[in-house]
């Protein structure tokens, strides 16, 4: 019997659709049975992670329980969550639960940490900087973490809401250049494409820096722990 | 309430994922919540659908009808089934149901009518081609379809098989455009990419041949059935 991978989706759609994608890319599959099962709830009344974060706004964790358990239902043997703003939310969840859920802030640590990186930048929104869930991960481990000065990270945010939310394709990248090299100027090795929104922009708008998806991570993790193999070309 | 939208998927993965990146593609939507809300069973356990038709290979309907079920039990409002081929099954599966299951053919047939034209080529695999599900949907409105002669169609169903589906991207495509090229000499005014690969083949190659993408028609049907808005831009 197979196992299925559950996707607690919506945060936004189409980040849930670059790890679904992610998912089908890596596995090392020759037909459509060979593939993993997947099972999506791409939840849009799930509120805003970075509202509730820093202006007291909607929780989201009811309604994430909700896709959670409905996910469970479906027959998911172990859930992921394409949104690292929401992990910090993880410990209200897991409760509600009788399958694991991974965590994909853990998992870009332990990536991060296997290649041997000490300094990292961390390119995110401003939930998921403030909400701390990666600089306590990664203060854990002794690696330093960098963030963008205020000017710069309202640049990160606009690539996120007003670009890839939004799906508007002629936003001013400048600033978000500039976001980039401030980090490698402060020693960064590489960036932590710290908001799942940040991997879609770098494909949209053909980004090369040295970076590293949490997105592609939770995607082999999840592939990884149903059994199935991931691709050796993968290249992540 | 707002309404979702169930996707019967894994006929294959990729054609999944591509029918769930078009409908948040066209929804009229500026943040995440303004998205519709979208669940997907992606059930890899499902037996080849043109196998089952031809060959008398494994019957398709009973994990199909499962993931319907089950999609239905997570809140579904309407289902979609990115899979041209599974609509010959259409009929088996419907009757299990409580909610409306679009179909995609006849939804494609409006599409063809609603533009005007009368001659079409379609490509599809073997299976969908046998079936007779487009040929009798466009014949019932007075259209005339054409499909590939024999030594062409194995290059469609090499595309689809070889290529998209296994993930190779280095396929010599000389007898695919050969076989689009054959359609057109018949007086087809556009190709229907009656297999849900071809348009992820479309894209992954930048085939650029004047056609009708079915998944694109089923996301818009699907997108305006649960009553969001379709980008005016959507160009489908």
């Amino acid at each position: 019997m197979t196992k299925t991978i559950g996707i607690l989706g919506g945060m936004g759609p189409l980040a849930t659709c670059d790890l679904f994608h992610k998912i089908i890319d890596i596995t090392d599959a020759g037909c459509d049975q060979e593939h993993v099962c997947v099972c999506i709830d791409s939840n849009s009344a799930i509120a805003d992670r970075t509202k509730a974060i820093l202006e007291g706004g909607e929780d989201p964790v009811p309604e994430m329980v909700k896709s959670a358990v409905r996910l469970q239902s479906m027959g998911a043997d172990v859930l992921i969550m394409p949104c690292n703003t929401a992990h910090y939310f993880y410990d209200r969840i897991v409760p509600f639960l009788d399958i694991p859920m991974l965590h994909m802030i853990r998992e870009t640590v332990k990536t991060v940490r296997q290649r041997g990186l000490t300094k990292v930048g961390l390119l995110a929104t401003d939930g998921t900087c403030r909400s701390g869930v990666y600089e306590t991960a990664f203060h854990a481990e002794g690696i330093e973490m960098y963030v963008p000065s205020p000017a710069r990270q309202q640049a990160v945010m606009d690539v996120t809401y007003k670009g890839v939310k939004a799906g508007n394709l002629s936003i001013d990248l400048t600033g978000f250049y500039a976001a980039m090299d401030e980090l490698f100027d402060q020693g960064a090795q590489t960036l932590i494409l710290g908001c799942t929104e940040l991997p879609v922009a770098f494909d949209l708008f053909h980004i090369d820096r040295p970076s590293i998806d949490p997105t592609m991570v939770l995607a082999a993790a999840a592939v990884c722990f149903v059994g199935a193999n991931v691709k050796e070309d993968a290249g992540y």
